[in-house]
């Protein structure tokens, strides 16, 4: 059966400062604003956030392993960053299909959430699997 | 002094199987085509690739900690993965200043490659603290 529009998944995850930690260790990205420190308690935030992008790959990983799943071609993303992702956060990202486009590809509309509030949203453009 | 048009900051980074590894960990994106597996080995890539939004990460990390640099509020990114990023492979990621935008927001291009190819490109939008 191939994936029509309105075609939806979504994961939950809990963001620890752990995951955090271990993200800026991956990418260099030791930004202060991301850890527990005195520097993040005196931002605008008033304590430590997660980088943008770890919430991205709460979308990538819905993407990659449910929708359209594994051996998915990832083609491009856009992503708005529309509220902070702080350590203890639950979130759900959730991926539907908004368009079938030209040569199989897929337009998704995907967001991240914390309860009703979006914290991230945008679109991807995929290539699935041909069995997908 | 303020940032203007043309100033740009780079960072390279070899991304190893560990690094690939651990982003799933975090992201829960176990798809099989970031593993040294038999799947991966199997697939049109012939081995294990990285997250398309690991390496969007080496891109963030050059704007945390470069360009603007700490302090930076993340708005948008746009991505688009032109090539695969393989274990081992060295990711230059660079950050130029395309535009200043009103409201102190700077449009940046983003590019991230492996010698003369580019693996990732796309434009980022952020707001820069004050004393960027």
């Amino acid at each position: 059966m191939s994936l029509a529009v309105g075609d939806t998944a979504s994961r939950t995850t809990v963001v620890s400062q752990d995951d955090i930690d271990a993200f800026a260790r991956i990418t260099g990205d030791e930004n202060p604003a991301h850890s527990d420190n005195a520097w993040s308690r005196a931002s605008r935030f008033g304590g430590p956030i997660a980088h943008g992008i770890l919430t991205a790959g709460l979308v990538s990983a819905v993407i990659g392993m449910d929708l359209p799943g594994p051996g998915t071609i990832y083609i491009a993303q856009t992503l708005e960053f529309t509220a902070p992702v702080r350590p203890g956060d639950t979130i759900t990202a959730t991926v539907t299909v908004a368009e079938v486009m030209p040569k199989r590809r897929l337009r998704l509309e995907t967001v991240a959430t914390r309860g009703d509030e979006v914290v991230l949203r945008g679109e991807a453009v995929v290539l699935p699997p041909r069995e997908a």
